[in-house]
């Protein structure tokens, strides 16, 4: 069965749009998904990257092409604007990766972008992560401990490493093996591939 | 009858992979397609921005990325360093603006495409410039005066401060009115709205 990995920061609105199509993709293709949280300020830091929007000219854009993109797969989502953003995205992802070494990264990938894009809930507080571990069944005191371990800090980091170190620039990036795919726009491709 | 804007570098890969597709999206959609030559160093410089490549990490990415559409739209493509890359395209665009002003723009544009991206030739000297007019049937000595008067290097300036000022910071850039969209990889939004 072949694997296809996703790094995605709940940050990163392009990554909530590829997101929303991930579990029908992995119907029609049969491919295994592997959700892996990463830090994307560290991606940027480590390759001397910036955000889409640094640019002040491509910020309206921006706006435009995800709205065309959110039309186009008849999603919920807030712009950023509408939403606060960008957001410090170090502690749901923790959560994040304490959910993964739990068994739960999946769906707490989904809950997470659910409450950023969808509803515009800034998940960089305790109180909504809080709301999103409880509405999956878990137990928010014990995730968000957790998420303060040096394993689970730990194992961001190595996560947004090996991204980095794979060739990754940004997010959302994915593998099928070695071979890489940047943006939610590169989803045919990558379905193309597992197709074939 | 809806109109859509191309605006174009020879030197932009991705211009080149759109333009392959131009004829066929026009003759889908019924558009008329406006073919307009830019200076894509002068949008970079107006607006502060980089070429794709300019990121050492992303520049394999980018052959990857433009191999797969090459073979996707099954299409001659060399890719950047199999042809001399990147070229200053001053004269080539000149060239161009000069045989749009002279009712030859599409067909300089599609043949200038074919030389460069497509056979490898070095579009930015005089010698191959002079093989791609004369295979138009058009006459070298008369285009290549042309392209070097103020008229033409104020008409590519002119286009090229436009497109900045509708929005537009790289190629190819389309517009649908004042809709703008940015990339080879928009032509099915684009398709999309032109059928709507």
């Amino acid at each position: 069965m072949t694997m296809l990995e996703f790094f995605w920061d709940v940050g990163s609105p392009y990554s909530y749009l590829a997101a929303t199509q991930l579990p029908r993709l992995g119907e029609r293709t049969g491919a295994t998904l592997r959700y892996r949280p990463l830090l994307l300020g560290g991606v940027f830091k480590a390759v001397g990257n910036q955000p889409p929007a640094a640019l002040g000219v491509k910020q309206r854009y921006l706006h435009t092409d995800l709205a065309r993109w959110r039309d186009t797969y008849e999603v919920p989502m807030r712009l950023p604007g509408e939403v606060p953003f960008p957001i410090n995205t170090l502690l749901p992802m923790r959560v994040a990766m304490a959910a993964e070494l739990a068994g739960q990264g999946e769906r707490m990938c989904h809950a997470l972008f659910a409450a950023y894009w969808g509803h515009g809930r800034d998940v960089s507080t305790t109180e909504e992560l809080t709301r999103v571990i409880e509405s999956l069944g878990l137990e928010p005191a014990e995730l968000l401990a957790a998420a303060a371990t040096p394993q689970v800090k730990d194992a961001l980091r190595a996560s947004t490493d090996e991204a980095v170190a794979r060739g990754a620039f940004g997010a959302p990036t994915f593998f099928i093996g070695e071979d890489m795919y940047f943006g939610n726009d590169r989803l045919g491709f990558i379905e193309a591939r597992l197709m074939a």
